[in-house]
């Protein structure tokens, strides 16, 4: 096989409470999130060694090109993934959520491409070896903290632990409702991630005992509400809009880390918003089956 | 909300290294398999108090009534479920598999019903918890050891520790291949269980080995095939097939514990067999969405 394709949900953080550290398996967050079935989808082509010679492309870390949505773009994660998993490849990402305005995509890109490139080149890796391996790359890159695991569980999925599979444990939400998103902009995941983090842990750790006290799907984007609150993390676009959506009767909070608010069932169109609508991805990051 | 549905994946053990344990929740096995399309779906419907009463069902454990495919039937798993969540309800249970022959449909069945009672009487338990409270029926049952963490989980499950979520780490093969089967008929899984383990499980345990070293689907399957002989648990016709299956060019194997051959793509029906088709299951068992 010369190619292969995998998709990853979207990943909403609902809270987090962040662990940094030296070791980027170990690195993550404890918290809770949403998969969606809106996602990304990586496409793995193989390049062969006498092309990849010419293209230089051992020194670019395994990663002979790649596109975002068809146009020429840099994914640090995906570069890492790749040189990781020791192969020369043309990689192809399209996502059909809003890229740095926090659903995960850097994180969904190399979760699939890590799946994509097992299958391309063979390489009998197992899914947690996979994970751990798209997982480190993106703590290392520094670009998120617990979407790929996230995303490779699916559903409303709970981190009891942080880190890569083998040290992290996790739980979900048993529930699979319908979401709705509108997005304002980007917002810069290593600049909030960079700052005092405390207070974060603080709310992320408060949000996720009061969740796995009562595990529903409102009380997931409620904590979430909370937290993004406590942790002083609301921006002011997606305040109104969160205010809007409780105006409703609805209930809505922040992406972490995105200009992006979210809410269950109607409640973005309900208050008059152009939202998108999806669900809740119930499988998780999988190959594309071939025939 | 009155009534819920939940969806669980047939699954084919391929092999298996038996732990039995005094704590149904500790209890289980090590070994891999299948999670497969084709399901089993289980619709949960509250029974109130008053008529659970009247059908002095608090003494029957929680269930008001069970029926499979359309016929009155006892499952015990599912009463063990519904009175250890202390709900009454009535239960219907639906199999794309046949009953009694290697898919794991009595896991299923408890499984789906955890997942549907949970979501019908809003009872705000978490994944793990609902997972090993089926874990734990079927376990108490006898019907079954490692069948529901890896119809949760989907795909190509590794059971890695036996027992429950809290208890056992899973990892998985992440292939999605077509898989074929045909079924000749019941074998009792109490019977099997219930004789000498230690050839069971020295095989089984060499099977795993094999199968961490190099997952992929083939090795899976074919660790299966070594492993049904080397536990002596191979019956003739599903041998007969195995090696038809295998002068073809094919690979498949016996599914544990059932008088059923399965087959990687399309292995049954190009050694003549008239075969039914589906695919592995990405998603493992889940809610089913209501609008």
């Amino acid at each position: 096989m010369d190619e292969a394709t995998a998709f990853a949900p979207g990943h909403v953080t609902a809270f987090f409470a962040p662990y940094p550290d030296d070791d980027p398996a170990r690195a993550g967050s404890r918290g809770a999130g949403l998969a969606l079935s809106d996602g990304v989808e990586a496409t793995v082509r193989r390049v062969d060694d006498a092309d990849a010679a010419t293209a230089d492309s051992a020194a670019d870390g395994g990663l002979a090109g790649l596109e975002l949505d068809g146009v020429p773009a840099e994914m640090e994660p995906v570069r890492r993934v790749l040189a990781e998993l020791r192969v020369v490849a043309e990689v192809e990402v399209s996502s059909e959520v809003p890229v740095g305005a926090g659903f995960g995509v850097s994180g969904a890109a190399a979760l699939a491409t890590a799946l994509a490139a097992n299958e391309a080149f063979g390489l009998r890796r197992s899914e947690n070896d996979l994970v751990s391996v798209a997982h480190a790359a993106e703590a290392a890159a520094g670009t998120g903290l617990g979407d790929v695991v996230g995303q490779f569980r699916g559903g409303l999925p709970v981190r009891l632990d942080p880190g890569a599979p083998d040290h992290g444990r996790m739980d979900g939400v048993p529930a699979r409702p319908r979401v709705e998103y509108v997005s304002f902009g980007e917002l810069s995941t290593e600049r909030v991630l960079g700052g005092d983090l405390d207070p974060v842990r603080e709310a992320g750790e408060a949000a996720l005992a009061r969740l796995l006290d009562s595990p529903d799907e409102r009380e997931l984007v409620a904590a979430g509400r909370d937290f993004a609150e406590e942790a002083g993390l609301l921006v002011p676009e997606v305040a109104e809009a969160v205010e809007a959506v409780a105006a409703e009767g609805g209930l809505g909070s922040m992406a972490m880390l995105g200009r992006t608010v979210y809410a269950l069932g109607t409640g973005l169109s309900d208050a008059g918003y152009d939202a998108t609508a999806c669900r809740v991805d119930p499988t998780g990051a999988t190959l594309r089956p071939t025939e």
